[in-house]
């Protein structure tokens, strides 16, 4: 037994959660989709489009490169943003498998959004990643739950 | 930003997908749910037994308390697999609210299958448990791929 859960295991069942409901979206109509919601961040696909956008936009700011900044207004269809996450989980796949125990304490400066700087490791910003879409994703299920139980849904 | 993803909140996104998972199944045939297969421990009910199963027994065996023994056979209902999930559930979550990160740090000697023991830390074991129903939500969702693409499932 090991006891400790790797960053990658993490990702990985991120990913087909993930996948499962982007399965479940394709059955819904494009307006309650596109629907503005309390839960989440506006509707059901802005939520996952956003959920895409920021794992992928930590992963390059780790490696130095330049974050993800197109606006979802270019991913307003649940085709493109399911095109953009296996475009995305392609390149975070390659990094995590380059990923070591010892990358993990890489200390990575980060501007916030006051301008200044905070240092975190890669590790923390991995995890705030993992623990970010599992937030979104209880949000996506509640929203889920108020859609099945509605009597429009089939 | 916290680079921690608190044991608590992994044990409840997988409660939060086993739901799912357990809504899933409301829509199976009986014999699909309890044909054996290959991936998982049995057949999916089978599979989500044993899930319930090891982490009600993980959680006693860390607290002393006596673990679970019933057999498969006593649960063989989706009905009563998702009764027993929903009563493990509640103790499991009562157990979580007590839970420090000093607690973490307890060693819980453990027997193995060859009768020797082993020192675990409770936070080892949590892990271990969380680890291990992702593993097996991933064998039900590559299942549940396979059965959705049959030609028998509407």
């Amino acid at each position: 037994m090991k006891g400790v859960i790797l960053t990658q295991t993490l990702f990985r069942y991120n990913w087909q959660i993930r996948d499962e409901w982007f399965e479940w979206c394709k059955c819904l109509s494009e307006e309650e989709l596109m629907k503005p919601r309390t839960g989440g961040v506006g509707s059901i696909l802005k939520t996952l489009f956003h959920i895409v956008d920021v794992e992928y936009s930590w992963v390059c700011h780790i490696q130095g490169k330049s974050e993800f900044e197109e606006p979802y207004e270019h991913y307003n269809s649940l085709e493109k943003v399911i095109g953009l996450s296996q475009q995305f989980h392609f390149e975070v796949e390659n990094y995590l498998q380059t990923l070591t125990t010892e990358m993990e304490d890489i200390i990575v400066p980060t501007e916030r959004g006051d301008g200044s700087i905070q240092d975190f490791t890669v590790g923390e910003i991995l995890r705030h990643v993992i623990a970010h879409e599992i937030h979104h994703v209880g949000q996506i299920i509640g929203l889920g739950k108020r859609i099945e139980q509605s009597p429009h849904f089939s």
